[in-house]
């Protein structure tokens, strides 16, 4: 969690991106001499005679046919909107979204985030050709079993060296749910993973920006590419990922083949994924659960004189802000966690918005917390004592949170995040009526049902 | 050349493209039981409530825009074509076409294939625009001056490690050459270098491949799709090339930051571009160009007895074959391009095909050319001694071939390659005036009337 095993960082480089991007924006042109004036007209005019050509090669023919699978647009829905795009823009964006919150699942082994990748490019070719939601399923379980394991082979070296991993085996997901999708054989199938291999997206860098969410849904959309245009003739080395300069051995020190190999089709990664009860960093989670199950035994905010905190010294480390002030720094205070633990009972997206953690009952029972160090509670527990006014004690002690693998989410407490995600955007009724599709989505002759809901301008 | 430096590669790794592949193709779907098909289905609904939640978000909106500026289609020209797609397609299939013939140009330091990457995506994206010839050409030199710096800056660590290093460091040229024609401000196109470091492409394992070619158009559109998302407001790091677990430490151990910095908006990496005059390796050049400037001397196959080529050591051991039998292995065969360069004076793509390989009087001359190892010679030389039927020998020794750093194409000779490119594709009047169009590109006011002349549908 708090890792940081990379190998000799250089922490003082001069700050290159914003040097580039002066001199990007600043340079006048032309300032250089009428040589290298030439030299650039030359350089263009190279250029133009190459790709013209090449113009009518077998590569431009099946590319060219590749993106003109995405024409005319629009082909697929951006979930929870009335707008519709191509089907690879699809793929980005509800890629994109899916991660936004930093709310969606993760395989706990490799700490990837395995639907964001795979499920938006499914579901976004599966619109767009009218495929059976048990098509879609198919996909999703092989799809997210094709980038675990290739996590699973690189995990932690490749994670460490500062890739994100979801993304950057994400592509490989994406184009195995694709090519099952689209029928591929296994020759194509091939190359369709190998035109994957070439498009690792992700650093870990980006972290706190826009660009982290870019990442699955830039896989996402590098996958469903590399399947359409395989689909179209496009070749790709057959051993793109395991050859010494391929995709393994470029990106990961580590490249353990067993991962790939062992079991295949009879154990699923997916059995290991789980699901994020709460929209912050997994090392809240028992303080979070320990008050929400004090509040469920009865506990108010307006009774607790003191609520004594036990942690391991790592969730102090990571989310020890006492004072936050705005939403992302909520996510970093076990604080503020506890306090909505207790007052909602729940800590999604909107219990970490700037207002309510600016709310006077919120700022008031967060600084009823008194936090303590004891490394004898595992990183994954929290022990929460409530003292309250009238002299009770309430003890909660939580060895595994909620969303964990040894206390999975249930169905229901996913409805409610589900609910709890959806009603403002598409309304109650539709988020209803999206549950009961969802559920049955491996009877769905066509899935285009499901996405029809999903979008408010469409019925 | 033949380097070879990658530290302990694992050459026995098992097939597991194939072996995923096969998996992907074969599993029947729903041979799992039922718990792991109800998984797939809580992983289906807790991403799409994640998706729908956040599909109102800052970062939704701005990718939402940045896919729309590809519509609606067609905005850009595939080069030599008469089918117009969206420009970021454009890009890719332009990319693509100019690296298709391994025939376009070089920055020897880094081997680099510069303009691939960059051009294909500032004229895309100037096309649509209806930008001056004149922006184009400055974004072509600062593009190009920003991914051959980034090629310094890791060259060779991260060429050996396995990234085919034209298109892991093209879309920052490409990046920056549309943020500079989209006029961002230095904080946006901070925000666009940032999201295209997080999309490395090409791995040297393709080679040989279509997905070779696929890596500098794909390099073009991810740069110009990272432009387009940051001028819609999309964030990224802005230390995403510097920091520990950015692009450069991420990708590569050898970061030498002074390449970026030195001399910037001085010295400009384009004076170091060099352009191929033969469709083939570059350690057979001096010998076909050898056997060039004996044709310009007057010998005829005909009254060839013998040809005795001396050459460095390295050249037969890479392009040793004697026999060719297609278009292919005649790239790996001096002695099949000693005979194109004595029979045709140059070796483009068609010197280069299945049928010339094979016509008789070819098959003919190159068994009459003797290779001899001579390391005395260096690589990038050769020494030619004709001895003809009359007894007369005439000796030719090419210290550089032309194409060279030292030898440069000139004009006249890269209007000679354009034309044979292009003529087939366009016919000799239309090569005729897209020639002065281009060698007037930096006057042009706008880039489409070259981009007209470009395609056989338009005028």
């Amino acid at each position: 969690m708090a890792r940081n095993t990379q190998v000799s960082a250089d922490h003082n480089a001069p700050p290159i991106t914003r040097i580039l991007a002066k001199f990007i924006v600043g340079h006048p042109g032309r300032g250089w001499d009428d040589a290298l004036d030439h030299e650039a007209h030359r350089t263009f005019y190279n250029w133009l005679g190459c790709a013209i050509g090449a113009s009518r090669h077998d590569a431009a023919n099946a590319a060219l046919a590749a993106v003109q699978m995405l024409q005319p647009a629009p082909q697929a829905t951006v979930l929870g909107r009335s707008e519709r795009v191509d089907m690879a823009s699809a793929a980005l964006i509800n890629g994109i979204t899916s991660h936004t919150f930093d709310f969606d699942d993760t395989h706990l082994k490799t700490i990837i985030h395995p639907a964001g990748p795979v499920v938006s490019a499914a579901l976004a070719l599966a619109e767009h050709a009218g495929h059976s939601g048990r098509a879609v399923i198919d996909a999703l379980v092989i799809g997210i079993d094709v980038a675990c394991r290739t996590g699973n082979m690189m995990y932690p070296e490749h994670y460490d060296r500062g890739w994100h991993i979801t993304s950057s085996t994400g592509m490989l997901g994406a184009a195995a749910a694709c090519a099952r999708l689209l029928g591929l054989d296994e020759q194509k199938t091939t190359m369709a993973l190998g035109i994957a291999a070439s498009q690792p997206i992700g650093l870990r860098e980006q972290f706190g920006t826009m660009t982290k969410p870019f990442h699955p849904g830039g896989a996402a959309r590098a996958g469903l590419m590399s399947a359409l245009l395989a689909s179209q003739g496009f070749t790709a080395s057959p051993r793109a990922l395991e050859a010494p300069r391929g995709f393994a051995q470029t990106v990961s020190t580590k490249c353990d083949w067993n991962e790939i190999t062992h079991e295949l089709g009879q154990r699923f990664e997916l059995s290991f994924n789980t699901y994020k009860p709460f929209a912050c960093g997994i090392v809240i989670h028992p303080s979070i659960d320990a008050c929400a199950q004090l509040r469920a035994q009865g506990v108010t905010a307006g009774e607790v004189e003191r609520i004594e905190l036990k942690v391991h010294s790592l969730v102090l480390e990571l989310t020890g802000k006492k004072e936050p002030v705005d939403g992302l720094e909520g996510k970093f205070s076990v604080y503020h966690g506890c306090a909505a633990g207790l007052i909602f009972g729940h800590a999604g997206e909107d219990e970490f918005s700037d207002a309510v953690v600016n709310r006077p009952d919120m700022v008031a029972l967060r600084r009823k917390v008194v936090a303590t160090v004891d490394d004898a509670i595992d990183e994954a527990s929290a022990d929460v004592t409530a003292l309250l006014k009238d002299g009770r004690r309430v003890h909660v002690f939580v060895e595994h949170a909620i969303g964990s693998l040894q206390r999975p989410m249930t169905d229901r407490d996913l409805e409610g995040k589900f609910t709890r995600l959806v009603t403002p955007v598409l309304g109650a009724a539709r988020a209803a009526e999206l549950t009961t599709a969802a559920w049955a989505l491996g009877q769905a002759p066509d899935v285009r049902a499901l996405t029809r809901l999903a979008s408010p301008a469409s019925r």
